[in-house]
């Protein structure tokens, strides 16, 4: 099942808040749709909302083109930006969501033919582009990461980083996916990943769909199976890499990497080159999103903590480089990441070498 | 209002599997209601359960007196004896629950005059008198734990160790409730403590009752506020305290732990001398309870993970002694605790020394 489909100029979203048990679609027919789709995790993942978002900006062209007269704005680029604005604010930490927007940008800027709805055309294909090309770059993370596998390897993940957090295939779970082809997955512990419990719901799904084996624990367990030497190494995705290789993740990502650093064991970051921001230097720069009170004092619409008390939630934290053993793109593996070796492996893509 | 109460040969006790939001009493008529009531976790917590199995110690004699000749057993003795090994066999880890269940016994066995109805008057004495204890152990935990606190302290804490966890007051809160009648709390950061959300269901609703700042956290954010400093320093309770000073406590406490050290912030576990097991040497020997997997795969009766994924859920995890900067008992405090330093604490009720 695709969970990002593009048809008849309507994007179609599998609505992750409700898998498992609920296989619901939500259509979005405009920009603000995505936009929102994205804010209130409908989809969620950096890839995957990078992917979205490229759609909302084809969605914005496609919204000018139907009626160029309905808005303040004098020109279809005038109205992209707007909507680039907009669509960026949906959620701050994971870059994707900016780079896709710029690429976007970019290919209706630098259009040589300047009609609406030529420029239409051009984003429309360029969101198709975005979205293959998500697939091919993890097949080769997934392939890259295989060389970090060895003989049954007992795996910790976090969240998900799978073909949901993505177009399809998966970051993280792209190197499980490759590894499990080549008979080197033994067993994955996926972490339950509080409050969204995208490891309990997603992620367990996702690998129990491929036969992977899986099994779940909550966040607070993965200490106790790494003392019991039931770990051989933890892969995670990200949704932000500074020049430095300081990593923005999922929120629990940094405990997993303290803990991996006090056990000696290997701890990996999967992800695509459009991770990197090039702008920044030092986790410290990266905005850390904090989310809304209920998803920690309700579950399911279910109440589980005392009515009017405080709540701190913070949606992401920062990996320091000094604890990843190496990050794994589609262009191969950085060993001991660093400002160096990582304006390095990014080559032309890094405008800040 | 009274979590455990006796009366009339009663005991009623506060279900703590509903608490904050249904307040909702449980009585327990018999000795096999309580061990019922500890297996099922309508009572939780060390002190708690060793102080609630006093009272099923003394039900059984009241049981042996009513029907002498109902059962198999040809003494009282015989009778309470395996009302030992029923109720010793409701939970594996808390060493309280043993420790409160032999004092019964041996209140029984010494006895010099051997009526069944004198002896179940004694024991009726005893676990009052436990259950009496308790509190005044943990005034004087509270007292002795202050000297760590300083002004405005940042305390996290961890599960529930507070008032619903033993008699009244609390071992971990207890600390946390003394230093905020000395103005030291700033604030208290309370992890919700996953599966089964003490620290969100519990220790939240303790600290609101008492007008004792609290902000609640997801397991997985600790690592993060650690990183940001906004901790001082940790305190927990314990199930068990091994010779050597290794800890056995809720699951998720060993990676506090971990990131404590990591970050250089005091790692406190505060507890009775009935915690301390004079048998084992040892952390590993700690037998850890491996619980439903139904506590992971669906919260409040809503499923939130797929049909059928392989569950693992360890109910405790050991902290070595090596990660404690000390330990609190009602006697005082024994800093960077090991073999030597707690016989010596323990002094006369150490077996071992």
């Amino acid at each position: 099942m695709k969970h990002i489909l593009w048809q008849n100029e309507i994007l179609t979203l599998l609505d992750q808040r409700k898998l498992p048990l609920i296989k619901e679609k939500v259509e979005c027919h405009n920009y603000k749709d995505i936009a929102e789709a994205i804010k209130n995790m409908t989809v969620r993942g950096a890839p995957a909302i990078g992917a979205v978002a490229a759609y909302g900006m084809a969605m914005a062209a496609i919204e000018f083109n139907k009626d160029p007269n309905c808005t303040e704005h004098k020109s279809i680029i005038s109205y992209l930006k707007s909507a680039a604005i907009h669509t960026k604010e949906a959620r701050p930490t994971a870059v994707n969501l900016r780079w896709a927007i710029d690429r976007m940008l970019n290919v209706a800027k630098s259009s040589e033919i300047t009609t609406s709805k030529f420029i239409a055309n051009l984003m429309v294909d360029e969101a198709n582009k975005i979205a293959a090309e998500d697939i091919i770059i993890n097949k080769s993370i997934g392939e890259h990461g295989t060389s970090v596998l060895h003989e049954k390897t007992r795996v910790l993940t976090y969240c998900n980083a799978g073909a949901l957090a993505t177009v399809d295939y998966g970051t993280a779970l792209g190197v499980i996916r490759a590894g499990s082809n080549k008979n080197k997955i033994k067993m994955v512990y996926a972490c339950e990943t509080r409050p969204y419990l995208q490891g309990a719901r997603l992620t367990t799904w996702e690998l129990l769909e491929d036969n992977i084996p899986v099994t779940l624990i909550a966040d607070n367990m993965a200490g106790y199976l790494m003392y019991k030497k039931m770990i051989d190494l933890i892969i995670v995705g990200a949704d932000r890499i500074t020049l430095k290789g300081d990593v923005a993740n999922k929120i629990g990502t940094y405990t997993l990497a303290v803990l991996a650093k006090e056990h000696n064991i290997p701890f990996y970051v999967a992800a695509p080159l459009s991770t990197f921001d090039n702008d920044l230097l030092d986790g410290s720069q990266i905005p850390i999103e904090e989310r809304d009170r209920e998803e920690l004092v309700s579950l399911c619409n279910v109440q589980i903590a005392p009515p009017g008390v405080n709540v701190f939630n913070p949606s992401f934290d920062i990996t320091p480089s000094s604890f990843i053993t190496a990050i794994i793109t589609e262009k191969g593996i950085i060993k001991s990441p660093n400002k160096e070796k990582i304006i390095n492996h990014l080559g032309e893509c890094c405008n800040a070498s």
